[in-house]
């Protein structure tokens, strides 16, 4: 059986739509691809006759767009996509959602008020713990606190947050990917893991208690997965890694390492969601947008990744864990 | 004309001297190399007749040595042999010092008052400005903060150290390493360099303004270098790095990245000092120590780049910024 992708075109004056075409330059086997949004964006790009199109949004604010610079109709044109891509997904007529990049600002403007994809999902989905996870071949990383101020780290990272991260990501590991018994690293906010609390508290305080924690989740869920940490972020990440994912305190602790390894080919999935959701691990690019000089290695990669997952879902339904409903209602409770 | 290393052989309860035995199980060409220490703690390794012995330390601390428990009298005879090797540097007799990891709680228990080697060997030479590198072919890197919880480094970090980690960096590049016009980056301290004020307000209050005075001191000394930056670490990493120095904010930021390039082969270099040093970028690791597991790669890549170093400051003099006396007494001046 054919695996139905929907794609939201993102943000159609970044480099989204290019992507997207460059991505499906060749078709996917045994997938039905569906790209939601504008004649008037996609058609300039030659998608080619297995990418099917279907409409979303007002085709007048396709008339006001401008490379590199997402207006307020790029805003709603973004949004439409993503809900008409979404709204698929939930509804059954598609398998797995892959969202190109959106723009914040102009989504914002656009009066969407979440500060991405990933917490706009969640609400949509009703998904309490949920967690972005980027991946490659090389490796999975999982950053625990996102696009906020290094300063603020240590005060918002909480030993819930180690602990919700460490069990949806085993979780996903052994029912999503098919890890029969994932063996996932913690990686420390203090440089040599705090040596025993002479540089820092917070690897005493919070990270050891809540892989211990998190231990315990799983033991109790059934899930079999192994934890080693909180351990040196320095010489966690030479390769070859040797974890199946490594849970990280922040943006770039988790984000040098995978794209030193997966620049091209890194894939953003949201674990935890009752639908699967894979995205490239990049932005909208809006300096190089319109000329043809993004890369769709990442693109090609998080629809490649929807296909295998959704179809591990549907032959494995268990896989689905948490899943509640085809609408999502209702909130998943794999985490404590 | 040969050039001589003196080489100390740090905690000899931990993988210095089977690392400096291992490094030179055949000769460097060119260089006469000399271990400062006990014969009971080198002897047993078989170093290499081409390898020189001299005595320091206390032989009666000899007697009381355990792999990987490094108690007071590892803590003397390493700071004995540290001295007895910066001694013949400082007083001409070598070239470059190459020193073995310390172990730094015996060397606070012998009563040496210093965090690590560096600024002991600044306070020794009256170096005022002074940056640690850690190098290897792919990649050099300058944190610019330490052994620090990372919740401190916003605090610790201030504009004077950004302008002397670039100014020194890039003085170090062209008089010591021969780059002709270096570009060195500077990586930003929070996710995507802070979003022009978004995510933190560092980039706008420390970095660029140092950045951009840095520029004008080196300007003024007449040294031609340029810098990029702040830029994302997550993108700056990305290999080939095409910077001939990046510059960090933190401990792991530098680390992460050159541990995934040059693990077994990095190099520390303390640049700005007027003595040529360098030290494996590795630690004593007392759970391997004297087991023969431990990989000399770093130490031979230290040996060798001491050497290298040492004949161009004797090839060409001027290379030596900074240099005062052979006592290296009196600050030097490279950077406001």
């Amino acid at each position: 059986m054919q695996i139905h992708v929907a794609i939201s075109m993102g943000d159609p004056t970044g480099i989204g739509p290019e992507v997207i075409a460059g991505a499906l330059a060749s078709p996917i086997p045994d997938a039905i691809c569906t790209v939601f949004g504008q004649r008037r964006v996609l058609d300039p790009l030659g998608l080619p006759p297995w990418v099917r199109l279907e409409p979303a949004g007002d085709p007048a604010d396709a008339l006001h767009l401008r490379w590199g610079h997402p207006q307020i109709q790029a805003g709603r044109l973004q949004v439409a996509s993503l809900d008409r891509a979404l709204d698929a997904v939930i509804e059954g007529r598609a398998h797995a959602l892959c969202t190109a990049p959106i723009s914040k600002a102009a989504a914002l403007e656009a009066g969407f008020p979440f500060p991405g994809h990933t917490d706009y999902l969640a609400h949509r989905t009703g998904t309490r713990d949920y967690v972005m996870m980027l991946a490659g071949a090389r490796l999975r990383v999982v950053p625990l606190t996102g696009h906020v101020p290094l300063r603020r780290v240590p005060e918002l990272l909480t030993r819930e947050m180690v602990i919700r991260g460490l069990v949806v990501t085993a979780t996903a590991l052994v029912n999503d990917f098919g890890v029969r018994r994932p063996h996932l690293a913690l990686a420390a906010l203090n440089p040599h893991a705090g040596e025993a609390g002479r540089i820092g508290d917070e690897e005493q305080r919070l990270l050891v208690p809540g892989l211990e924690q998190a231990r315990q989740v799983l033991e109790h869920d059934g899930i079999e997965a192994r934890f080693t940490g909180p351990l040196p972020s320095d010489a966690l990440f030479v390769p070859p890694v040797p974890y199946d994912a490594v849970v990280c305190c922040y943006h770039d602790q988790a984000l040098i390492p995978l794209k030193m390894l997966h620049r091209d080919d890194g894939v953003n999935i949201t674990c935890g969601l009752p639908i699967v959701r894979t995205s490239p691990a990049h932005g909208t690019a809006p300096d190089i947008a319109g000329r043809n000089l993004a890369n769709p290695g990442s693109m090609r990669a998080a629809l490649e990744l929807a296909v295998w997952l959704a179809r591990r879902r549907m032959e494995r339904p268990s896989a689905a864990v948490g899943f509640r409903s085809p609408s999502g209602a209702g909130p998943r409770e794999t985490a404590p």
